[in-house]
């Protein structure tokens, strides 16, 4: 890849970002860029948050994907606003594509966007798409090494969810590794330990979302 | 990205691939693309193929990883020739970095050639590097849609291989969705089941890489 290029890409992203982002204030939503792995748990995750956000916010979700909208309809199933972006191809969501979503929500209403970003440890962790935060999942049979293996995304990162928490007893995971690696990189990061599917450990994670609501 | 740019880098690429492969059929090596999510079992896996070929023919590995070098040091450890191939955030491995790495083998004496390439399973597909065969490991946690999501990857692999298949009862993994799936994209793929931390179902696909074995 030519650097130039890329560099010129990444600032044309960066000043779309701020634009998202100052829409998002004067529109007092809150945005979620939630991104992890291939199957790390990203959408059972949200389905989660959704459930118990879904009675105080009005919440809209952007599901991001290569191909397909599985994960649309499990969104459309429990009546929430979603819109497919599919990327055709593309290993990440840029904020340009995030502003072309927009007219399909009434801005004026929404308390809460998430992003659910491509699965992919990589690239996802380089664009900023107008988010208020970045949270992203590490399961815990994807293995305890993942933060040294892929260090931008834990680094601008605020909050890391270790999903599929109750697989520890079958899996080798030293929680202690990812959480002493996540810090090593960025001090501030929030680390919160779920187990989506069955619903548990959850509750400090959506309290820390709670607090950054902005209505 | 620019179309322009990414089409030129895919071209140069090809021409890259095609004398790599050229140069492996002179020299009568056998190279594997290893491909897979993160944390999906390509190591585990690749520590297996290598236990049960390594009396009879001599191995190499390259370890591709955006940063660090923990694979590599798991193949030292098993006395294999490793060369760590460090991306430096880039999320794939292009044919021009794999040339690079060539200087640091043997290649009068190489058998088989092993390329583990970064964990993400979108970008390496799009990627030639020299390879006789594309071998992606999508694992049981990673949950059974992900071939319809990540449609590429199983398009342009000669093998699939479910891995950490011994989870099967803990997660909800429908195995006819993906093998029919996989099937649908690529009617010729060879589909392999494994767990390689417990060592088991690995006959087949050892079988079927020793098939392509040159020498």
């Amino acid at each position: 890849m030519e650097i130039k290029v890329v560099r010129q890409i990444l600032e044309w992203n960066e000043d779309c970002h701020k634009e998202l982002q100052q829409l998002f204030n004067e529109k007092k939503i809150l945005v979620l860029n939630v991104m992890g792995s291939p199957g790390g748990g990203k959408t059972t995750f949200i389905t989660r948050v959704i459930e118990a956000l879904r009675s105080d916010y009005n919440i809209g979700v952007i599901e991001a994907d290569i191909a397909g909208q599985i994960d649309a309809e499990k969104m459309q199933e429990m009546g929430i606003p979603v819109v497919q972006l599919n990327t055709d191809g593309a290993c990440h969501t840029e904020a340009m594509s995030i502003k072309n979503m927009l007219p399909y929500f009434d801005l004026d209403k929404l308390d809460l966007l998430i992003i659910e970003n491509i699965g992919n440890l990589v690239c996802p962790a380089e664009f900023d798409i107008g988010e208020d935060l970045k949270i992203s999942l590490l399961s815990v049979p994807e293995g305890d090494d993942k933060v040294e293996k892929y260090p931008l995304m834990f680094t601008r990162s605020n909050a890391l969810i270790i999903s599929k928490y109750d697989m520890k007893e079958y899996f080798n995971f030293d929680e202690n590794r990812v959480i002493e690696n996540a810090k090593k990189l960025n001090d501030s990061i929030n680390i919160f330990k779920v187990n989506s599917a069955k619903g548990q450990g959850l509750d400090g994670v959506i309290d820390y979302i709670k607090a950054y609501i902005k209505k």
